[in-house]
């Protein structure tokens, strides 16, 4: 009998470490506090300086990550499998759930033990808020979130964040101004809520039926963060550092005259940016719609395709951290 | 004209070895006498070995696998990703083969000749029975069999024998309790075939209507090997040392009163292994849905997920050994 | 402020190259010139040597492949990543595009400027013709075209013309004759623009309905190419050097009757190749379906299955060439 030697403690396999971030789940920004972020804004940082200088390196070579995305997101799947293979790792890629043992009835549990036995860390993006939480409740090894349903998508936020202080050097002192689906939009929840821990004003902007929901609004007054809200961009365009855009999806609104009502008001232009600064930056979680006009794109204050890379600095830094590589 | 050096011959890509299994198909658990098993599970125990200490190694660098499933099955899928991303090797992942080129009409013959153009190595599934021994007639590159309908499935056989012979030691001398579906359930059919080699005893329970086949009891008799068949399991749980569980699925039954008059007969709690001995393991080939209560999962008894592991090193062992690098 | 170090440079990561195809799309067969196919298929030569004796080696070991198919191919895919693993790079594989950020209305020039923002070049396949020189128009990283629609598949046609010039030593002087569908057959029409670059004579050999398109036609007699059509194929086949044979689809025909008239007279059978040269070969682009029998697949003549690893090696120069490795 061999219970013991088998029973798998926390250790990825053929490796020992001592890091503050090894073995930890990934579940939500709430768990970061400001040295946290600090921290791993230094990794990624430093995970942005070696692949412009060597494409990727071998700090992973050796570990395998299960990607398992119960509901299709090219953007983030891809962005994690990007950001293991630049580290030199492999990727379990597990896009088919759907139609697989799922569809017998397996728990999420059951399929989480079992990917564990084979991998070193999951990425677990799934429609159900909490599922992370659950996967990581059973899980001995690391759980990253990418995205619960109308959850968390903690790594779209700290992407968010590392790209806007990558972009304007620095976080404290900015005027960060959200338009569009505040209500709905789960990338502006988790945004202002780490925003939240930083000197910053927000402006808030979106259709009356649209409006950030009143838990945030408390947390950010708790915070002491000022903000105000508004039904137009343009009057706070002139002192915006950071405009973050969402889209206004016309199923949200019950009469369609009340969507054609109010949606140009938040369709950002080249006209709407000649009351902007020189330097600010325009950013989008994508997929873009018609929210930011395509000749936006040539302007160099258009971010939004250079957040997607941030976004992969900061999964190779997550990825790493929780592995005890960093 | 060049046709006599494009001929493909049976070697792997730039590779030339001398192995007992090198370049074989693996395609049914028959064609494995106890020299064999000795041998796959000498080399997946030091698979296993390799991973505790140094979780990837490069035995099959530059080796390339066609991981090729006509059907989805997550969990035999990501085992041979992962097995062969230990070993160092990469995957060609097929899993959309229902929308592509077969929808279009191609034959199995000439999707295996086309990927083995490709790859080194062809892991199958297919929803039909002899599938893989018709792809392994074509083609020259090994072909493994990951289940072709109600047909075969010799990788889960294999592991499911490692995982008894690991956790307790031996096979010889045990008591092995199958409870559950043994009428249409590959997996106990294939292992039943696989002890049968041993001296063991087996316990078949299930509802009448879902006995073992006369076939495989046919077998059993002819290898001598005693045997016993019950409709329940607490009776046969002390003098168990292996319980094999499968699923008792309801659309087996004509009349739903039927099923539900039997179902809870054969689910395992905690309760059923306060009768069984200290040294003992529940097995099963997952997914699991009630058949064993979650309650059991903490119990060291419970080895089914660490069966999960063993199956990778199982599936290590062979595309080494396919491959003429074991 | 740090526009400037983050605005992409059509450098690949970590990567400074000078070659000629290094950086550039591929695109459509127009862009090549003789000294262009000289140059590819050198390399290719090359890489078949290369694999032949090692199997894989590290050419592209760090660089990823984002392999993104809009519609599924596996063929076309499966040679793509075999090509990209057997350089030792790395793949995203992104099959599952149907369900996803496109379904939420993502325009495919926002999709490229994300992906080329995680890999280091692009192989596009979409049912859209012009999507690969529309995608080419706004990434910054290589575009390779892996089939547009009823447009170009330029890859299918280098590797059409490589295995002519593997397998028969030269392309000049020699008499290819295209069956089956030659109307709709998007290989055929990109074969014949190539094909007429050299010294070569065609015989086109088609159902009435399914006639090579005028516009075809054309460039052959500008470029001075003679061609003949032909309604059967047995008379053609003794001066033949290269049977290029296509599908004839039932659907193609208004009246199945009109179906049933002509196709047999555009299969092959070992019959057909009694009358043709011991020194020749049959191709076809597959999947075929009854159009040439099984029983020719023993022909040392079948040069299909041999064809599609000519395409890997082809890809494999493709992918070295604009990576700037080669």
């Amino acid at each position: 009998m061999n219970l013991e030697s088998t029973t798998r403690t926390h250790l990825p396999f053929g490796d020992k470490h001592d890091s503050p971030f090894y073995g930890r789940d990934i579940v939500s920004v709430r768990q970061f506090d400001e040295d946290d972020l600090d921290y791993i804004f230094e990794v990624a940082h430093e995970m942005q300086a070696m692949v412009a200088r060597v494409g990727t390196f071998d700090l992973l070579k050796g570990k395998l990550l299960a990607n398992l995305f119960y509901e299709p997101s090219t953007r983030t799947s891809s962005s994690f499998t990007a950001a293991m293979e630049r580290l030199g790792g492999s990727v379990i890629p597990i896009n088919e759930v759907r139609y697989s043992s799922v569809s017998k009835g397996e728990s999420l549990p059951d399929t989480v033990r079992t990917l564990e036995r084979y991998a070193d860390v999951i990425v677990l993006r799934h429609p159900d808020v909490g599922a992370s939480a659950e996967a990581a409740r059973y899980a001995s090894k690391p759980i990253i979130n990418a995205g619960d349903g109308v959850g968390e998508h903690p790594t779209q936020a700290l992407l968010d964040l590392f790209t806007i202080q990558e972009e304007l050097d620095a976080v404290n002192g900015l005027t960060v101004t959200m338009v569009g689906d505040l209500k709905y939009g789960r990338t502006v929840h988790s945004l202002s809520r780490l925003l939240s821990k930083f000197d910053v004003a927000l402006n808030l902007v979106s259709p009356e039926i649209l409006r950030m929901p009143a838990e945030i609004l408390e947390e950010l007054a708790e915070s002491g963060t000022p903000f105000s809200e508004h039904d137009a961009l343009d009057p706070v365009i002139p002192a915006t550092d950071v405009l973050y855009v969402t889209r206004v999806q016309k199923e949200r609104f019950e009469k369609e005259a009340a969507y054609e009502a109010v949606k140009d008001a938040f369709v950002v232009t080249p006209a709407t940016l000649e009351a902007a600064k020189k330097l600010m930056i325009v950013m989008h979680p994508l997929p873009r719609v018609n929210e930011i006009s395509m000749e936006v794109d040539a302007d160099p204050r258009a971010a939004y395709f250079r957040q997607m890379e941030y976004g992969m600095y900061v999964r190779m830094a997550l990825l790493a951290m929780v592995l005890g590589k960093a």
